[in-house]
This record gives C-alpha cells, sequence and structure tokens, in this order.
C-alpha cells in the first residue's frame, strides 16, 4: 500500500468535552494539545496530511482552502500553527463534514475556520473565484477501479478516483485561487508526469517541489508539490525528506518534530494558546 | 553555474598513438585505459555526461543513438562499457566531429560506432527513423540568452539553446526511436516540469527519475530520465544520486566507482580488454 499510516495518532486518555459522532474516535494531535476525530471504520487519514501541512508555508493572514478536507486534519494543523491565517474546508461526504463541524467545536477554531459542503467539481457555486491565497490538496489519488474491494463508501471516495480525478482538483484549485496564489498538493511519485503536466495546463505552475522516501534507499512513495498561478516557468527541487531512518525504525528527527505543537510551529510566529 | 565540472578527467601522462588536433587535449577516462581528446579552449564536457552515461542500461547488441554527442563521451563510455552494442553520433559542428573521429581512432572502436555529421532539427534525412533501441542525449539547456559572453562558438552551441531546443532534442529523439524503445537525457533540476511535459506530449512517456545533488541538504541540480516511446503512465522515481559527499569533499562511492572501468562495468557484462 502506497499510503504510510500513522503510528501514534490515537490517544485514548484524551477527555472529550462535547459528544463526537459514534462512529468517531477521539484522535489527537500535538501530544493531545488538537483534536482531531476522526471515523473509526471509515476513512481515517494518513500520514499524507501531516506531512502536507508542514510542507507549506502560509503568510500572514492568508485566506486558505483545503479542497476535499476530509476530518479536517490539514486546516486543524494549519489553524493551530499559524493564528491569523482564515481557512474553509470543501468536502462532499456528509458524514465527514460533520466531524469537521465536531473538531472545530472542540478546538475552540469557530472564529477562522468554516465548512462548506460540497463537490469540488462544482465549485464554481461553492466558493467565491480567484480571493484564495493559498489552496492545500490531498486528493483522492488511486485509480476508481483499483483496491476498492475492502473499504466503505466514505473510505473510497476519499482514497480512489471516483468523485474527483486530478484534472477536477487542479482546475477547481485554479479556480479559487487568486493570480500568484499558491496550490500546494501531496500526490504519488509514479504519478509526477501527469501532476506536474497537470499543473502546468492550467497555469499553476510548479515552484516547490520535495519527493518523500519511506527511508534512505529505497524508490520514492510520493511528491509534495507547490505550484504559483500565473508563475514563472522554473521551480525548486528540495533535498528528499525520510519518514523513517530504516525499514522498521524511527521517524527521522524531522519528521518526529511534527508531532509535538513546539517543535512543529515555524519559528516566525508566536502562537497563541489560546488559539487550540 | 548549475554544470558540475570534472575534478580529475586530465591525465598528460598518457601518450597518444595518433595526432590529435591541435587545439585539443588528450584526456582520459577509467585511469588511462578510455581516450577522451576535447577541445582546450573550446566544449569540455561535465560530469553530466559521466552520470547519464552511468544511468543508462542498454539491453545486449541495443542499437544507440548519441543525440549532439560533443566529442564523443557518452558513446564512448557505452561502448567501453557494453562491448556489444553499436552506436552513432549526431553532432553538428564539425570540429567536435573530428574529435569523435580521433577518439573512435585511438580506442579501436570503428566497427561499432559511426559518426553523422547534421543538425538534429533535420533528422529525418540523417538517421532512419524509428530503429533505435536507445537514444541518449545531455542536450544544449542553458537559455540562448543568458551567460555566453565568455565562452566561444563551440561552447556556446554545445551548451546553450542556440541550435537546438528542449522541443527539438525531443520530437528528434521520438523520431529514431521505435516503440518502446528508450531515451536517457540528463536535464536541469529547475526545468524537470518541462521536461516530464514535453517529453509526455511526445508520446515518450517518463518511466525512471533520479535527481542528482551536489552533496546531502542542498537543493537539487540535475535530474536523470529515461521515457519510453508509447509506454504506460507511471514511473519510477529512484533515491536521489549524491555527487560529494559534503561541501568540498570528495566523490561519493557511487560516482568515484564511475571513474574506474573495473567498478563502473555492469556486473552482468563480462568486457573485452580488446575493445578498448
Amino acid at each position: 500500500m502506497l499510503s504510510i499510516p500513522l503510528k501514534r495518532l490515537a490517544d485514548p486518555t484524551i477527555g472529550l468535552r462535547f459528544q463526537s459522532p459514534t462512529t468517531s474516535s477521539p484522535d489527537t494531535l500535538f501530544d493531545g494539545k488538537l483534536i482531531c476525530a476522526q471515523s473509526r471504520s471509515g476513512y481515517r487519514f494518513s500520514i499524507d496530511a501531516v506531512l502536507l501541512a508542514h510542507f507549506v508555508t502560509p503568510r500572514r493572514h492568508d485566506r486558505i482552502l483545503d479542497l476535499g478536507a476530509g476530518c479536517g486534519v490539514i486546516s486543524l494543523i494549519l489553524a493551530s500553527r499559524y493564528p491569523d491565517v482564515t481557512l474553509t474546508c470543501l468536502e462532499i461526504q456528509e458524514s465527514l463534514v460533520q466531524l469537521i463541524h465536531y473538531n472545530i467545536h472542540e478546538n475552540t477554531l469557530g472564529d477562522r475556520l468554516q465548512v462548506v459542503t460540497g463537490d469540488l467539481c462544482s465549485i464554481t457555486g461553492l466558493v467565491p473565484a480567484g480571493e484564495h491565497d493559498l489552496v492545500v490538496c490531498n486528493p483522492p489519488y488511486y485509480r476508481a477501479d483499483t483496491g476498492r474491494q475492502n473499504l466503505n463508501q466514505e473510505q473510497a471516495v476519499a482514497r480512489h478516483e471516483i468523485k474527483a480525478r486530478l484534472d477536477d482538483v487542479v482546475q477547481a484549485a485554479a479556480f479559487a485561487i487568486k493570480t500568484k496564489g499558491r496550490l500546494a498538493m501531496i500526490y504519488p511519485a509514479s504519478r509526477i508526469t501527469s501532476l506536474l503536466s497537470t499543473l502546468k495546463h492550467n497555469r499553476l505552475e510548479p515552484k516547490r517541489l520535495r519527493v518523500v522516501y519511506s527511508y534512505p534507499g529505497v524508490d520514492a512513495t510520493l511528491c509534495l508539490v507547490e505550484a504559483v498561478k500565473c508563475g514563472g516557468d522554473e521551480l525548486v527541487l528540495l533535498p528528499p525528506l525520510y519518514i523513517y531512518d530504516q525499514p522498521g525504525g524511527d521517524y527521522t528527527p524531522e519528521v518526529e518534530a511534527w508531532y509535538h505543537l513546539e517543535t512543529s510551529n515555524p519559528s516566525s510566529v508566536n502562537l497563541s494558546a489560546a488559539s487550540l
């Protein structure tokens, strides 16, 4: 399986102040400081979301759109790391929308994080055109005809190209981003040609690229890319990102730091504990 | 400067059996075993050629085309590493064509390596269509309008997009390669989007990609890509290639091995010393 599971998300000692949907589990990030309830048996986010949330570099007061937000994990991390950005989660599945609402409430983020229910293929009626500084997207990227046998519908839609394909996602992002605004995505390394070509075709010029390896010495699994709307045509290809130091080993120090709020935060941001 | 110079090519103790062009220097590779004369003041090959020559994996009896061959260095390395392949060097500059002829003669490779003088933009009249198993190309990749002030004409044409641009190179390769045949190129990492998009647009599907870093911890300088004519649309993104172990340091063991014939050779090939 391409997607790499999280190792240490669940923390059953964290109490819930409000009743979560009965089918969800009260998972947390940042040593319990950030609540991120997610389905017990449906879609559960993977390390992809954590990698993407730490690849992006929002600027102060950025207006951010999270396309296909799932349970909202990327937006929750960004809201906690960047206390002056505002975010919109767009999600098509009602069960996941309910989870986002719950997570917003639990983390007291209602003043900066909103939810829109809808299909990104119909984005023109859902969010304003060309007004977002940054779009983040961890899209479904398994082909619709592969490996769905053991998934429920929520998982299948979140992981497989059933409701949206790469073209749809990139076109939706291109609609929502302002000129010179940015799109950040994570995608399988094996499909990097389609990713870069589709971005370029939609005038979202790739400007920053980082290749993700499970550990040193093996082929890549994922790539992180940031594109700029109407940007120039050269990019920076960053040093590789290793998740583990060896097969069956620990997270690398870089990734380990992303699981703790004090080391996860950008140094230039003075986080307010109240924002959590 | 993007291109990384070679550290230890010149070896003035190596005697020449035949008179080289008076403006050339008698450089060698493989501890003096492979003669590769090149211009003293004109185009001199860089480590790009050595990296590309060790990225490709010719099959037995492959018919190989070296597009824009310069002094023939890539073909010379391949001829020495793979004793049953045949090669054609296509080169537009007459001064470099003379050097290739000299190098073929000095290395006794006349039965397997031929030269065609001409412009790859007019390739249809120069080589047969769809008959090559493998095309290798280290193309000019500096933009025509940048940094030419200090170069002579030979260097400028070899390094800058004066006589040929990426589109021209890829179209020429697509013409020469048989269906399911391969193209291998080295190109600036900063232009990877154009490279992959142009290949895909010409039905040369990228299948193998390796990113080249000067040393760990810095942004990439180059990328090596292998595309298959009419291939499927997924690729393998290989582990990164580091040239040096640290700033100002030694070659990494992987690259160091490529400068010695006994460690440069593919293990499956039983090289005949007579072929040198």
